[in-house]
């Protein structure tokens, strides 16, 4: 394979299925005429107008046409954007999965889950160790991110070497492991780097993005400053160094820590299981033991940072949790920063805990795990590559990449912007989009997967403005003469014992219409249908400028 | 009225019957035995769970009550949700209106409008200027807003002044008009003032607010570094000063000025009427007029800076203006920044802006109306009050400035923090809250106002996110034998087509429940409606984990 390396007319297929001009979502294939690999494969949580979907998950139908050449999955790291669609899309395609020990054990948890585990070849690797799918070979190297394990990856090419960032930052004092392996990017950039996929999340900030161990300090001194109250930190549960850092915080003013929160405890008692996280033995105690502790002898650590209705945090806030309230004097720190989006529901949390008497501390407590634009200067100024494909971020981060590549010498003719669905053949000559593949994202709603489409989700959306109105006629069989109805019921439009006049006019114009159709002579129950849709919608926009969803349904007897 | 001054005996009632723990909706009533009078009558935009409402307006039952004791409303300054709830507020209880000069021009817009400009009767008041209420003599201060014309006010109560600063910041260099009268708030407290009612938006910011003037340089410099662009600036439409520095900076490169969006053009028009703007003669033109000058030639002030999606900026990056579309070169600067819950509106119409080529510019091209923690110090420093009552802010930033009210000498128990619809009864001897009054916003869906309940937003959310069963039944009159049906019609739960044997194993359930009711001989229609729903709700939520809302209709003939 490696005479391969660096030839100028071999090209490969990059083509991303996911995680453009969006966040969340990240899947990219790679493809020659006799491999694929496939590295990550996200979920991303629904759009504001995606009513009622619970996830959204790539769609593989381009995978899966070509399963037989599908070597397996390389993940980057374990966040719910990079290997959430796992236990969806292994259904329908089984390969083998490869990443580092962190993220295959939290993979794992998920296939449990799923009852997968069975079925899914799995490889841990380590930083620097190669493996080879078919015609690729890949190199895994050491980052640093939100989550320990983190990779970047080299993945040489009949075509070149393309380096995939994944998610990262440079931490030059992280909390676990060692800092990115800047050396080897250089050493990737010296032997030749055909193309760099880089992180754009934070390209838009200019800096540097800080250290982690940052906010262990700013902890330390809220600590101090509290040491006689009950402490509650809120953050990202898959956010181990966090844990850990808080963990330290505590330990020095000898606090139990308990870990609330489904996922948390899943990814801390994971992260503990396999050393990501030091706590001494005694120190973890569970919910139902908090009572036999004072305040100051208690740290909380737990999920809603974001003020997800359903997370610990907010059901404390709430004050629907089974087993912690908040009294005068607890101080909640959000370690976290609002997810765009998340604002309202984050600042409604807060302002509950401040109604009980909490202390509510935000500032200073979070740093990002996504480089700024220093960093990402950095990197190229390694690795050196001849073309920028900038990956993770809206479009306007991507541009935002692809201006500063050129900046730091990449050819503007090789700046790459890729939409989701996009299949870049790419080799030394040139790098085109030659063909576009499916890529829209699949709804998940419940059990359902793909069964919630844009008619579900337009009559859901009409519904959730403007309510329903039902009504019922039934007629003598063969003919149009009404036995029984108008009946008219509604939900979501009036509140109907208020507005039995409303119904009884809305009952008269259903007469008026069946009267005409009559004296017309039809018959067609789609003509009446439409004939009884328009008078009720035409005279409720007139009266009271509303427009529900009418739904007419006719039996006949 | 003056002798009655500071006396220690008397009191007076202080009731927010809206804007205490939100944003929006401010209207507070001060009471005497004789006189009421109500400062400002705003609106709320609905909250994300209030699904199909256009906006909340305040519940004045309280006024209603008390209607011949109601003396006016006196308005503070002429945003939203300061004054968008008189239209239909005034219909209700006409009383007059006293504002400063731009404040009251905007109104009476609105008046018009809504055809109420005959029946109300309006007065202009001056900065400095006294109106004699009733029991109350109010005064008008001058104050720095991101709207000209802003008031804070002095009411002078037999209880004592009561100084209220309505919406404000500290601007030493403003566009327009004069700085904030520091002096008379210095005077005021000279005097001695019962209690400080002043702005919490931006109290857990510390430091300054940025003078408006900060945007014009940068403004300036952005238009010189794009002087060949056709350039669009998206700000709130009420931003008058705003517009004066785009038209300022637009000026110095010889630019053409339009200005979109129907909100815009009406308050820019009255301001530029009434002398709040100075534009050059022939300067301004209209959006047909742009075709015939160049882009270096030219610049759009829009709405749409929210990413509202029927603003005009939003129908512009989607591609279905009337008139305007984006092209590559085009630079798109928000003056503005997202509002809470706004952040992925924007950056949608960002990222829409961005694929079509343009450059989109928003770092240091805003600044906030409201003091920081620094002003608000200096406000406290001057007007020295007994009493601290927070306004203006969620219950956060209350309780932040009440926290700064104590830093600043006010006993701590002093410091009042409000919930609307608290009667607060305030004199030199105490303030204590009295009595609870209705205080619930009131929702308006089109023309219909109030006629939108808790019940009717539930029906919407639950259909919203699960969609809709309906099945109808047709029984023989008076007997349990099902003459026709069930028939099952859904909406928003899946995508029928390729749903049909699931509507068929719903039909087998229904008629499973039917045959058990039979048996029994129920003929109950609400035991069969609850059978059927429970067997279906059951069903669904076993097979597939959701839960649409279930609508049986039975008819008889």
């Amino acid at each position: 394979m490696k005479k391969k390396l660096n030839t100028s007319d071999e090209t490969v297929r990059v083509i991303p299925l996911g995680g453009l001009e969006q966040i969340g979502m990240n899947i990219t294939a790679f493809e020659t005429e006799s491999s694929i690999i496939v590295v990550d494969c996200g979920l991303a949580f629904p759009e504001d107008d995606m009513l009622g979907v619970d996830l959204v998950i790539p769609d593989i139908t381009y995978l899966e046409e070509k399963r037989d050449k599908v070597k397996g999955f390389v993940i980057t790291h374990g966040h719910e954007d990079h290997i959430g669609a796992l236990p969806y899309v292994l259904q329908r395609l089984c390969v083998p999965i490869y990443a580092t020990r962190l993220t295959m054990a939290i993979i794992e948890n998920k296939l449990k889950e799923h009852n997968l585990i069975g079925n899914v070849k799995r490889k841990v690797i380590s930083y620097g160790q190669y493996i080879n799918l078919g015609d690729f070979r890949i190199e895994f190297i050491c980052t640093n991110h939100s989550i320990a394990d983190s990779a970047a990856l080299a993945i040489y090419t009949p075509a070149g070497i393309i380096v995939h960032t994944g998610d990262f930052k440079v931490d030059y004092t992280p909390v676990y492991g060692d800092t990115i392996d800047l050396a080897r990017f250089g050493e990737l950039g010296k032997k030749g780097v055909l193309a760099l996929m880089c992180d754009s999340t934070n390209v838009l900030k200019p800096g540097f993005t800080e250290s982690e161990r940052t906010v262990g300090k700013t902890l330390d001194s809220i600590f101090e400053e509290n040491e006689k109250s009950r402490i509650i930190v809120a953050t990202f549960a898959s956010n181990v160094d966090r844990v850990q850092q808080i963990i330290t915080s505590a330990k020095k003013q000898n606090r139990k820590v308990v870990i609330e929160g489904r996922s948390m405890v899943n990814i801390v008692n994971t992260a503990i299981e396999l050393g990501y996280i030091q706590v001494p033995d005694g120190m973890m105690i569970s919910l139902e033991e908090m009572g036999n502790y004072t305040d100051d002898q208690l740290v909380l650590i737990t999920t809603g940072s974001q003020g997800e209705s359903m997370a610990a945090l907010s059901r404390i806030a709430a004050s629907i949790h089974r087993s912690v309230a908040i009294k005068p004097g607890d101080v909640v720190i959000f370690s976290s920063r609002p997810i765009p989006g998340n604002e309202k529901s984050v600042s409604k949390v807060m302002n509950e805990l401040s109604m009980k008497g909490a202390k509510v501390i935000i500032q200073d407590t979070h740093v990002s795990g996504h480089a700024c634009a220093e960093e990402v200067k950095l990197i190229y100024s390694l690795v050196k590559p001849k073309y920028a494909i900038p990956v993770h971020g809206e479009y306007r981060h991507l541009i935002g990449q692809g201006e500063l590549a050129v900046t730091m010498g990449v050819d503007k003719k090789n700046v790459v912007i890729l939409r989701s669905g996009d299949v870049l053949q790419i080799g030394e000559a040139e790098a085109k989009v030659v063909e576009r593949v499916h890529s829209a994202g699949i709804m998940v709603d419940g059990l359902g997967v793909g069964d919630v489409g844009n008619i579900v989700l337009r009559d859901r959306q009409h519904l959730s403005e403007n309510g329903l109105i039902v009504v019922v006629i039934t007629l003598e069989r063969g003919s149009n003469i009404v036995l029984a109805g108008p009946d008219i019921v509604s939900r979501g439009f009036v509140y109907v014992r208020e507005a039995e006049n409303l119904i009884e006019e809305c009952k008269e114009i259903v007469n008026i219409a069946l009267d005409r159709l009559s004296s017309r002579g039809v018959t067609d129950w789609n003509k009446m249908k439409n004939e009884i849709k328009d008078s009720l919608t035409d005279f409720l926009w007139k009266k009271m400028k509303r427009n529900p969803v009418i739904l007419p349904i006719i039996t006949e007897v």
